[in-house]
């Protein structure tokens, strides 16, 4: 394992029957990546594939060579977000080239462990069987990411039945739009490693087909998962705005409950308000106390009913819930 | 039929020319199931996706060995849920190895009582008849989960319509999601099976392949339940999003009625209880009764309006509807 | 045509060259069927596929005869609702093998007119040409079915717009459901029969193949049907949604425009109901009139700006299309 | 060209060398058409197809004819809805029949303006090529009647924002309902126009093949642009509840507005109107000035508070609208 | 490179063995489009094609000429929206006829450039690579016009949760619409560039496939944009109709807490403002102050009770959003 800056010094590792990894860190000097082109004769095309990114994820078979695109997920450390990141590979005969957007974090350690240390089945088999190691590493990547949406969707779901807010809604919307941005990620990787495994590229031999296998299945299972969560979040939204629905509801139960008991009562109050001369009921002595109590029937009755229709039920839960 | 604790007791079984059953429950020792993959001569990715739960359920060939992983649902006994559980059946000539996650509680015992009795075809066919058996039972455990799901929509869709309250909306909000995983659970299977049918392994008799296309049907069967359930959950939500729209048009139905018929009066009995000092109308003897005639008249009209608007109608299935 | 109760009696006509048509009406007594079984020497899996209902429609090869399963449906007599029942075909070189499971009622009186009355190709043509005729049959009894959803779809296209109502929205529901469980039983017959035309079976001849295509393109109709009543239905749902919303707009009019007039002007009669002391106006001779003058220009350019707003236009109507 | 009532007359035409075509205007008189059926020897499916209208547009090949079942859509005159007509088209060597469904109005006239003229390639070529130019011409028909959909979504739109009612709600969903049938017409012809390219009947020539692969593109526009309509018209559904919502929240603010403001002030004018003996701020003389004072600044800063939040804005936007 | 006016003078530029571009820009002289058909023996399809625009973009081949229809889309220079226009090219063994439907303004600058200044490898390859290079050239087109998209969008999500408006569900509605153009677009394209890269046309040559493979893989990552727009613009529809539900919430708050504090407290004013002959409260000295304190009281308890529901979080929140 050497680090390098000039690409010309890679030319006698090329040249060995050994397995050489090449890793590529950025992919912002033009001239190393230009040389690279030519120290491995790679066709034009696919230099342009490796530099100009974002590129869709594929696999393109050139003479004797193989480009994989693929992208790396990795959650951000100060937000809910993930970054995603361009990653290149460029399978030869007795080499396996990889470029790499951004320098810094990769999900490659565990595996540049297992080479340093000699361990595993990586130092005994070819360059193919490297390229399944890291690939599978990258598919491994995306599943840390899912357990976080996983785990913000389950938030979401108490939020939007308990106490759904305008910030519920925005964290909804965000949400379907990086799952979105996941499955635009992953869909084309399934498709890429189904042609890797299917179409007859020599550069792939049987056993390593058994191994890109197991490593579809997985891509295939993120696929799922993220279908899952996006079908989940596009439901939390109609809940969402059923929800607001209901508080709206509570509102106006709460409005018209105080309305119905009291515009009635005001009404009494203001009949006898009125200044006639000739208004028998004000002048009886016990009037007044029977007019409070024929108000206090009227509230009582009113509030009968709409215990009876449920509407006090109904709002006690929430009130309880709340605290 | 006997129960072992050490892997290497196996050897003298697998050599024999009758078919041996191997069935290992639970898979949290991992020096047993490496002994397991040692003695059956496993492929190292075979014993990963046996070890690695969740897997999705997919057929695979090897050398002359061919892994089934399968998903096993069953009701839980003290809620509406259900619980997932994967099995593993790797076949090879003469023997079947199944690998469950969970030691207890599985679906076979139906076929385990047909072996033991001698009943049935099992005991003269292949071990590949009776993988067609264990998988069959697995398919067959869905449909009382899934009747379970028909009997809570058909509740929830009863309390939509009569009573929709935000306990509701958690329900079908749930049940949508559970149902996701039910047919991410289901979905792969059918592929598997299908591949398992159409795929020339050696080690499925044709006549086997007829029972297979058997059960292939059978989890279309469920397939399409979970799809029309899914399909009805998200009509639901719907409804019930329709319903807290009606049950708020009652609400402020009642209260324009209370407001429309109270404000005018209230407004009437207010002019008269100004203090203007001519006021002709106030002298008046009858003054204060025909007051009252007018605002009983106004409400009256009020009413009859309300009442061919068809406002009272609406309203009084309603309460029919509560008691 | 003969009426036999004891299965054995079958045999004569099994063995002759011409073609029977063996009709087996319910499936409740398991011992006659399994005595059919052995008669006609069929397949443990056929026998099961025919005795569990309900079975999936559609088509398995055996080695000499060929296992149709289809479902039929027909109106119910005193509901909107249809029943379905599965009626399997077995056919053999010579004979056809029909199994109900129910005995009454089925939708191939006139194909047994035709062959009584020794009219139509049926008589002269094979069994295979008879399998045509009652599937046919089948597929023609949906469109009486769906001919009565059309008509309940149109029925609930008024209902919506003019009076939505809380059954208006379980009938919208109901009718989804029952759309999909219709689907249901003619997607997998649609599939049955495209592959009983494009697979090589010895049973069918190429004469009848022609047939079956043109009862093919029937099935693909009715599938069409059942298609846009469920795009309807769901649309309806969107337009019930709106409709409700609609109302509770003119409800809300109807208590602004109330509200909006009296409360002022109450404001005003309770202004001059005031005690104080020194309140100029109150003296006044005409105060009183003028008063009202105020209120009712104020009543009156208040109507003005809701007329002008439309708020009357709309809601007249409404009280238009109600009477 | 000649006009014949007796089919029997067409014999001479359909021996002769020279292309014949012969159309059938109306299905009414059965005579008529068993005769056509046994001067042609079609096949008694065929006659059938020709018959039971309505068919699903299809391609079936006999012997030596074949069929084409096609759909033609025309505007309706006093309507904005359009109508279809079933055309079915016969084949033979040197023959081609075509059959519609209502004897007035197709959409022909040009190419029998073009025959007749004795301009262009018609002349010159076989029958199939006759048959390209009709169905072409029927595909081309589609375009008219697509636009003034595509115009009637422009007004919906337009009145969907600035002023939905009732009427725009049934609007929408007719249209859905329309453009539904209108993809049901076109929808199978598109394939039963790719059947007929890439099938190998001899009736087609290579050259006519390049033609109907022109027709074929077309029919696909035709589709996409119902397509389209039909998911714009779903869309204008939400604008509709979105507007209707809007609507809601416009009345409403001018409810509150005017409650908020008037209820505190009826508040502080019933304050004054009790008749506690000791009000000390009753004999004031200014106290009724100073009370009046209060009521316009508590007035005025509501107001205030609602302009700074914006509602007057938006309703002031609605005022210009509509005028 | 020479502008010509009349189609006769490219004749000898036809004959050389070297590769001749031919740009027609603007198809409304018919004369010289029917000149060029003769000078370059086109298909009478194939100039229908090109002049009747729009066609749906299409590969199709004729004996020695292949005939691809492309969509060039380009911003507009004073609005949001965008322009397309058709491009025909016209491919036979060494030319390369380009047809226009706009004269001004195409994206085919950088190509022109690169060939004056005998740049790159145009020159020295063949007329298909030409053809790729214009084909990229008009899909790299469509990125500038996907960016505006994705500002547009981020605009509207803010002002949907902010401060939703009429306009702002005008400009969603548009937006939908216009992707749905933009998929019109490229879609076709993209299975136009597969048929190319799939069939085995001598024109193209294998190296040209290998860059014409490239180009697919940037169209579809246009359509995968597009498709992931319009799934946001979807989303934003629903999160528009929840924030006008939010909206009513806050609106109907605010009229419920003004209405119940003062309702109540108006009912009480009112009671005392009753003239029975005999309150005993009237008459007590401090009777007046009770009262107020009785009715602040109440308002107090009001308020607390609301600011308890959070009534009042939610709602500061909006102000401080706003300023």
């Amino acid at each position: 394992r050497a680090e390098m800056t000039n690409p010309v010094d890679i030319i006698p590792y090329i040249d060995t029957e050994s397995v050489s990894w090449i890793d590529l860190q950025g992919i912002g000097n033009e001239a190393i990546l230009q040389q690279v082109g030519q120290v491995f004769e790679l066709h034009p095309l696919m230099l342009e594939d490796v530099v100009n990114v974002p590129q869709r994820p594929k696999v393109e078979e050139y003479d004797d060579q193989l480009l994989l695109i693929a992208r790396m997920v990795r959650c951000q450390t100060h937000s809910d977000s993930f970054i995603t990141e361009q990653v290149s590979f460029i399978l030869g005969d007795n080499y396996l080239l990889t470029v790499q957007e951004i320098p810094a974090h990769d999900c490659f350690s565990p595996v540049r462990a297992r080479i340093l240390a000699a361990k595993g089945s990586i130092r005994r088999m070819g360059a193919d069987y490297l390229l399944y190691t890291l690939f599978d590493a990258i598919i491994d990547g995306f599943f840390p990411v899912l357990e976080s949406y996983g785990e913000r969707l389950e938030i979401l779901e108490d939020e939007v039945v308990t106490n759904p807010s305008r910030q519920t809604l925005e964290k909804i919307h965000r949400m379907k739009r990086e799952l979105l941005t996941l499955r635009r990620s992953i869909w084309p990787q399934r498709d890429a490693l189904s042609s890797l495994i299917r179409d007859s590229s020599e550069l792939i031999s049987d056993d390593v087909r058994i191994y890109l296998r197991d490593c579809y299945d997985h891509t295939v299972q993120v696929l799922d998962m993220v279908e899952t969560y996006r079908e989940v979040a596009s439901s939390l939204m109609d809940v969402y705005l059923s929800s607001v629905g209901n508080k709206m509801n509570e509102i106006m139960k709460f409005l018209t409950i105080v309305s119905s008991i009291f515009i009635p009562l005001s009404f009494i109050a203001g009949v006898y308000g009125m200044n006639f001369e000739n208004m028998p009921e004000l002048k009886h002595r016990l009037a007044y106390f029977i007019c409070w109590g024929v108000m206090i029937g009227i509230a009582g009755s009113l509030m009968l009913f709409f215990w009876r229709k449920g509407w006090f039920e109904n709002y006690s839960t929430i009130v309880k819930r709340r605290d």
